[in-house]
C-alpha cells in the first residue's frame, strides 16, 4: 500500500537494528483517514470470505481493526491483555510473549463473543515474531471457529511470524512489508525484490 | 441518542447497584456501525469548534474516539495507562483512580502530540466519577492546549463526574444519560424527567 509506505518513510523512526516507531500515525497518535484506507484495502482482499468477525488485541490493534470492521459491518472483538489471570470458565485465553518488552501476557476473549459459526479475520498493527497473531489463532481454534486470514499493517519479513502462518496455511495480507533496516532507513520488500 | 438507549436496554447488563456491562457492543465486542453513528453525533455537536485533535484513554475509549476522529478528519491520540511510570521528560502524565477497580494508573501522552495550538475534544466510553476525563483535561492544561468539550457515550448522572465538569465550564455531551438503576433495569434521565 503506497500511501502507507510513503507515510512510514516520512514519519516512521527507526530505532536500533529492528524497531520501527510509528507512534505519530498508528499506535499512539492515530491518523483516522489512513486507517479507513487500510480498512478498505483489507475489505477488498477478504470481501468474498463471508467474514463474520474481526479480532485483534488491545490497544494498538484496535484502530486498524475497527476501521476494517466498519467496512465489513461486522463486530470487532478485541482481546484484553492481563499480566496474570485466574482461570475463568467464561473466557478463552492464550499466553503471548513479547520479544520487544520481554514479558508475557495472557490475552482473553469472552466465550460468548466467539462461536463455531464464526469466520474470523485477524487484524493487527505489526507482524514480527507472530506471537500475538498466534495467540489469537489459538483462541479461534479453541472456539471451534475458522481463521480466514490475517490483515497486518506492517510486517517485518525478516522475523519469523510470516513463515509460521504460511506453514499453517493462514493467508496473511500485509500492507507494508519491511525487509530490512539499513543505515536507519526502512527497506521495503518490494524495493528489495526490484 | 435513541439508537444507543435502545441498545443499552436490549444488550446492557446491570450488575449490582451501579455497574452497567456493555461488553457486547462497546468495550470488548464493538459494533462499528453504532460507533460511527456516535461519531457523527459528536461531530454535529462540536463541528463549529475548530477541533484539531480527539483525545481518549486506552482501551475502551479508542473505538468511539476513533469513530469521532474519522468524522472530524483530525488525529486521535490515546493516552496509555501505566501501573507505574518513571518520570519522563517527553511525556505529559496524570494519575487516574478507578473506583470500579480500586486502583490508580498513570496515564501518559507524548508531548510532541499535544501543543498549545490544539483545540481538543475528549471522547470516552463512560462518565461516572470523572477521573479519567479529569486526567485528560489536566494533561491538556499542562500542554497549554484548550479543552473544547467532552463527548461521552454513557453518563451516570448520579455520580459526581458531570457536576465536576459543569463547575469547570467544560461542555459535556453525553449520548445516553443514566439516572438510576432500578430492579436491574436502566432508568434514563430523559425518562425520569418526563
Amino acid at each position: 500500500m503506497k500511501l502507507l509506505e510513503d507515510r512510514i518513510r516520512k514519519d516512521g523512526i527507526v530505532l536500533g537494528e529492528d524497531v520501527l516507531k510509528v507512534d505519530s500515525f498508528l499506535n499512539h497518535q492515530v491518523d483516522p483517514d489512513l486507517m479507513m484506507e487500510m480498512g478498505k484495502t483489507f475489505y477488498e482482499q477478504f470481501k468474498n470470505e463471508k467474514i463474520t468477525k474481526i479480532l485483534t488485541v488491545e490497544s494498538s490493534g484496535i484502530a486498524p481493526a475497527f476501521a476494517t470492521a466498519a467496512q465489513f459491518h461486522v463486530p470487532l472483538v478485541f482481546a484484553r491483555k492481563h499480566k496474570s489471570l485466574t482461570l475463568k470458565d467464561d473466557m478463552y485465553t492464550a499466553t503471548v510473549y513479547s520479544f520487544t518488552k520481554q514479558t508475557s501476557n495472557t490475552i482473553a476473549i469472552a466465550k460468548k463473543f466467539l462461536t463455531s459459526d464464526d469466520r474470523v479475520l485477524i487484524v493487527d498493527d505489526f507482524l514480527a515474531n507472530g506471537q500475538a497473531v498466534q495467540g489469537l489463532t489459538d483462541i479461534i481454534k479453541d472456539a471451534g471457529a475458522t481463521t480466514v486470514g490475517a490483515g497486518i499493517v506492517i510486517e517485518k519479513t525478516f522475523q519469523k511470524g510470516r513463515k509460521m502462518f504460511d506453514d499453517q496455511g493462514v493467508r496473511v495480507v500485509s500492507l507494508a512489508r519491511i525487509a530490512a533496516f539499513k543505515n536507519g532507513q526502512v527497506v521495503f520488500a518490494d524495493e528489495q525484490d526490484a
